[in-house]
């Protein structure tokens, strides 16, 4: 009863801090739970994870609570790849034999690594479980039986003896974190803290929304200035709103990766070592020894790029956006008319309710196909998996949202029409997403999960633990994310026919930052959240967007009929904006081009870690040489080896 | 009398190879001669540049003839990180530590390191050569001293003290190279036995012209198919034309990718380490602690991308492009009116000869410009530093080549003239070309130096290579270069107007590779050839063009006749142009992304290097420590230290 031992005097500790809980199935017996509490805390030479694991109040109970000894977080963050504060004040690639180096690597775990990389190694560990041999599982049915090199934690929640794995939230640094984070008016959000408790993955979507919330000001500005004070010609204003939507959009993505990359290294995640790790659980192949590393670990020999390009890309990606495309530009057309001949004013908005809930359904079951599909791309690392996922239900929702919107903008050519829609869509959006995201989960929270968790200050603390498992799990960055794209598409793609834009996105913004606050600290359990050196396929998609907005912008002010009406032929109108839009596309080339990607001094630091590496080489063997010329001393002269 | 003597034992030899020729200026004396090989003789850490010199047949002559010791060579390809076969048969950087585990390394430097890669490494010796001290140069008058820290080579060359630095024939290597090359009807080029004797910059121009005009085999047939069974109608042609060439640029360019990585792998410089070395001679700096390798060093800490921002690029492209584009647009447009109608037929090429002749007149004045604004970005690396000068000419080579063709497509719109100047441009290009870049050199050598240079057997060593000294400097591989990237302007811009293009070109290329192999081992001196990766700039070079010829192929389709006959709109059939120059870019894009760079293999070789490094760091920690024990036993055991 209580925590398992370690076997590594040097992490024996006092003070044991739970971190991450297991929620057993309810068919689960004790035989079961012993053996799997031996499992987890066993040395990792003995196929265990080398944790620590404690029962929970009573041997029979459905939950275990994990911890992390010292040596195997500390071995951990060097195959992870972390990058830690060094004696010298760099940041350096974290390595084991060198700990003493390290600032608080020694005595203060707590300040060593985040709560969030914590918890995220315990996870991993868990989820790098291999059967050892051919094994029974005590207490189980001979149907659940691992084989060898079988994944042990996949294959016991997939028998139902695993039911949830979650980390804990630490209610003491949880109140710190949300008064400095959204209960006040605090212009800006405590990045650092967020990465601390939430994870590096979080703390980059809060750090982007924070940076491109104040990059909307400018455009706001702008925005509100033409709309009061439109004493130049409405063409003009067309103009110069959407060159400097074109130019803004690129300079704003440029200045962003200069941010990440700086948080980065604040970070610890500028040298993450993910290809160089064990393959992520479900990745399929047969045992071998990986040419890169020597492990025996699962290879796939299979051309990946090839199954992407041949399978992924023509039957599944084009043909479903063709198809939408198609359904919608019918659909909605007719809905449009009919309805806005009936009611008018008054049902103005319905049709954009209607097709935001239609939106949301075609998405949930297009997800389902991208999973599987990414599934059978078979992916090596886990961050390659969720970006290929992501990117694959990115552009199908994105389309989904925007196809309306195109449609009135480049078949009905209609720009009255696209105006009064954009500002429907701008509206209703951001009402829909406050209400599904926060104002339904509350209230399911308050009415149907509050009542059983009624918490006093002399529960056990397993009590409090088993409560934070009756939150629903967080639905992950993914719904965040693309709402900060469907803005970014609404403003950069749109901009020029409805100018307040910029204006409502930001007042939206400066509120959303606090309800996704709240929403990720109170009413969802804690999500794990891998490092991560930016925002993978994310940072892709906002800078195709800002490319295609030239498209747009230039067809829209095609469109403008002051344009029209001049003296030019339409032929030559058309070959002018085409000159435009090639010429503008030519200048945000170069300057993505000519703004580096990171600081100056960032590059520094980091070819200053190639640069050790590199070195590293060359001095091992020199020391392998000094090593072997001593042990023949000691040989030749019968000295006993230390 | 003879060679200098080295200090390191293990670098004595008997049979000495003569590999570089220093030519000393008219009026250096014996005395200055005797202290610049004591200067090349002397060990590294007392400045010197640890070569071997030898003063040819007596103290006074003009030449000194340079060769390196094995220790200095290992150590160079260590620090140029050349990759060289490993024990274990793969690729591996080089490590002196490490060498015995080398193939060839102990005994075989012919073996070892390629004839080019030996000279390369003497002249980048020389070029680090920096003064220790202040120091006057005997034999000098007082106004030539040496301040501290000076790069000693920079200077003797600006004083005059050193004529010319070359690398020397190999006589018999040439014969072989020279037989398997050119003399015959190979089909395929002797590409490593290039590599091996000039090096692997000029062995990737070869690889690439090799590649290229096999690729053309494709488009070749289909233009002479299309000429000669025109049976289809012209439109439909022309259509399929465009799109054939615009698919073809992306996948020949994808391709040559995974060829050219292949090559770097077996020429060994995929893991170039030119970041980490000394920075070129000509890099300005305060002297400083270089914050990446810990080296003092000239540091130069403005912003250099500003600089090209800022000056570069604004002050000098854009504006001498437009303005060459005008002035092209109005005076060859008069020039061709007139004589058309005044000689027609016989004078159809004079106004093409005339174009030729003024091109290169205004490009050898730009490129004035260009060198001297390169200086002034001060790059650290000399790969970068070519790369910026070659990006500056050879954008404003291209626009002087294509100035023409463009107004001819663009503004004048006349279909039927671009086709007939293009034909006349293909051809006279092609016999100026060969005229300048081999009849003229050919002729000159033969009536002008010949006559001094009657060889024979008997004559001294000394004699023979005096004589390659009277041969002109290789003029580089930029002409080579250009004349590709127009050649490949010529068919992917406007291939859809002359279906015989890409036949032209292959007819010539074939004769182009004999007669640039002629020149490079006959007409000039050795060039001296730094190792290279890949084609560097010019790599991107090719990539941009094949994406710009979609418009243009896309505008050529619009200017067509049958097209603006049919039922549509003018507005409605630009529009549609439009629509499928963005899609064939998408397509492109996408080609692009999913044909990945490098093959698989190579992927894991290079991966494989990597993780080599990063694990080398953990190990070297770990020796280390090994090292602080046995050291503490012996000094507490009182044992001697071996």
């Amino acid at each position: 009863q209580g925590w398992t031992k370690v076997s590594c005097p040097c992490c024996v500790s006092e003070d044991i801090e739970p971190l991450v809980l297991v929620k057993l199935g309810q068919k689960v017996g004790p035989e079961t739970k012993r053996w799997l509490i031996r499992l987890i805390g066993a040395p990792q030479k003995d196929g265990g994870a080398a944790l620590l694991a404690h029962p929970g109040e009573d041997a029979t109970g459905d939950i275990i609570v994990l911890s992390a000894p010292r040596c195997t977080l500390l071995r951990a963050a060097e195959e992870l790849g972390l990058c830690k504060l060094y004696s010298d004040g760099n940041m350096e690639a974290f390595c084991y034999e060198d700990k003493d180096n390290f600032k608080d690597s020694a005595d203060n775990m707590q300040a060593f690594l985040s709560l969030a990389e914590r918890q995220f190694i315990i996870k991993s560990e868990l989820d790098g479980l291999r059967a050892q041999k051919d094994l029974r599982i005590p207490g189980l049915s001979d149907n659940c039986t691992l084989h060898h090199r079988d994944n042990i934690w996949q294959k016991l929640e997939s028998a139902g003896v695993v039911g949830d794995t979650f980390p804990l939230h630490n209610q003491v640094k949880l109140r710190h974190l949300s008064q400095s984070w959204y209960s006040g008016n605090q212009p800006t959000q405590p990045l650092d803290e967020i990465n601390e408790y939430f994870g590096s993955s979080v703390a980059f979507y809060f750090s982007f929304l924070d940076f491109y919330t104040w990059s909307l000001l400018l455009p706001a500005i702008l925005g509100l200035f033409i709309t009061c004070f439109s004493g130049w010609s409405p063409s003009s204003i067309n103009v110069i709103q959407a060159v400097f939507s074109m130019l803004w959009s690129t300079v704003v993505m440029e200045l962003w990766k200069r941010r990440s990359s700086t948080q980065s290294y604040r970070w610890g995640t500028l040298h993450l070592a993910e290809r160089f790790a064990e393959p992520r659980p479900g990745f399929q192949g047969d045992i071998g020894v990986n040419p890169v590393t020597g492990r025996v670990e699962p290879l796939f020999e299979w051309q990946r790029d090839l199954i992407i390009a041949v399978v992924s890309v023509p039957v599944v990606r084009l043909p479903i956006y063709f198809i939408f495309l198609h359904h919608y530009a019918t659909s909605l057309n007719e809905l449009h008319t009919d309805w806005d001949s009936l009611f008018s004013q008054t049902l103005l908005y319905m049709p954009s309710v209607l097709h935001i809930v239609y939106t949301n359904m075609l998405a949930t079951a297009y997800k389902t196909v991208a999973q599987s599909l990414t599934e059978y791309e078979n992916h090596r690392e886990e961050s390659s998996f969720q970006n290929h996922l992501t990117a694959k239900v990115l552009v199908f929702t994105f389309f989904n949202y925007f196809a309306v919107l195109f449609h009135i903008a480049f078949f009905k050519q209609d720009v009255p029409l696209l105006r009064k829609r954009l500002a429907s869509l701008l509206i209703i959006t951001q009402l829909v997403n406050q209400a599904t995201e926060v104002v339904i989960p509350f209230i399911v929270d308050r009415l149907l999960s509050a009542p059983h968790r009624t918490e006093s200050k002399d529960d056990p603390e397993e009590d409090k633990f088993r409560n934070q498992s009756t939150l629903p799990a967080y639905p992950g960055l993914f719904a965040e994310y693309i709402e900060l794209l469907v803005q970014f598409g609404y403003l950069s793609l749109f901009s020029c026919v409805y100018p307040l834009t910029a204006m409502l996105l930001l007042i939206n913004n400066v509120t959303e930052i606090r309800s996704d606050a709240y929403k990720i600290c109170k009413l969802f359990r804690k999500p794990f959240a891998p490092p991560a050196a930016n925002m993978g396929v994310w940072q892709i998609a906002f800078e195709v967007l800002s490319f295609v907005s030239v498209v747009s912008n230039c067809w829209l002010l095609l469109l403008s009929p002051r344009l029209q009406g001049g003296g030019m032929s339409s032929t030559n109108i058309v070959l002018m904006a085409v000159l435009v839009e090639h010429l503008l596309i030519l200048v945000k080339l170069l300057l993505r081009v000519l703004i580096p990607d990171e600081p100056d001094w960032i590059r520094k630091k980091r070819e200053h870690i190639e640069f050790k590496s590199l070195r590293a080489l060359r001095e091992q063997q020199r020391l392998k040489l000094v090593n072997q010329s001593v042990t023949k001393h000691y040989k030749n002269n019968s000295i006993p080896v230390p």
